[in-house]
């Protein structure tokens, strides 16, 4: 069980996206440049991003991305979702209906023991994970690196 | 990500057999049997726990599979890593290495707020994973329905 390695590249882009206080937008080509990613695939995931509502995108030839909402706003499992889905990680495909004393009319996914304690684990990533914002992470990375902000705002501009 | 259906196959499998208080051993295709699945496919993931150390088998004709310990001392974290691996479900491909001021002789896996933060996440899950055993679904299961571990014995005797 292994997420899309769009995630991480998502996650660095709203990132480097936040420290530019509202500058922008900015072209995927150019996000994907800083980090030598292939655009056009990077691309794929800013728009899911824009579906999910984390990201505008304005189009022209002065487009490109810019964050939906305030970097305080948007959550590590916000990101993760649009790039990866709504569906929990485990797989209930309720195989109980079929075994001995099983019932057709029950939902298992409600149910099942398992199911239940693989919810309680899922629950537990999440909350973790909604708990974190954008905003943290970049507060995080500029407590250490106090230059990296500047350096990707440098990069970044047009 | 999701996680192979495998894992909602080995949890039942390791339930069944903590219910069979060290009989057996069983069979791959009488497990199978019990929900209709492909026993083929059972199998490969029976050969994983035993990898793993969860379960062990038996060959010749009257062998199978049995639990390698107390279903009190088998986590699903246990089960969950045999049949998945054991990888950490965020991907990491330290990118930053690439981005200004990257630095490649840093592991960044250690050290971005990226990969901190999903870690975080992916340490609740396995917590709450390995503080839960087969034991304590077997009697989530029990006190819930109280026949379903004899119907179990029953179907999959010999």
């Amino acid at each position: 069980m292994r997420m899309a390695e769009g995630v991480e590249w998502a996650m660095h882009s709203c990132v480097n996206l936040s420290w530019l206080d509202g500058h922008g937008p900015v072209p995927a080509a150019r996000l994907a440049g800083l980090y030598d990613l292939p655009a056009p695939y990077l691309n794929k995931q800013l728009q899911a991003l824009v579906r999910a509502g984390v990201l505008t995108s304005v189009s022209g030839p002065r487009g490109g991305f810019r964050l939906a909402r305030a970097p305080e706003e948007i959550s590590l499992l916000d990101v993760v979702v649009a790039v990866e889905g709504p569906e929990e990680a485990f797989r209930c495909t309720q195989i109980l209906r079929n075994g001995p004393g099983g019932d057709a009319s029950v939902d298992y996914r409600q149910h099942c023991a398992v199911s239940q304690s693989m919810r309680r684990a899922e629950l537990a990533w999440r909350q973790e994970l909604a708990g974190r914002t954008i905003a943290d992470v970049g507060h995080d990375v500029v407590s250490h690196t106090p230059a990296a902000a500047e350096r990707v705002r440098a990069a970044l501009a047009p």
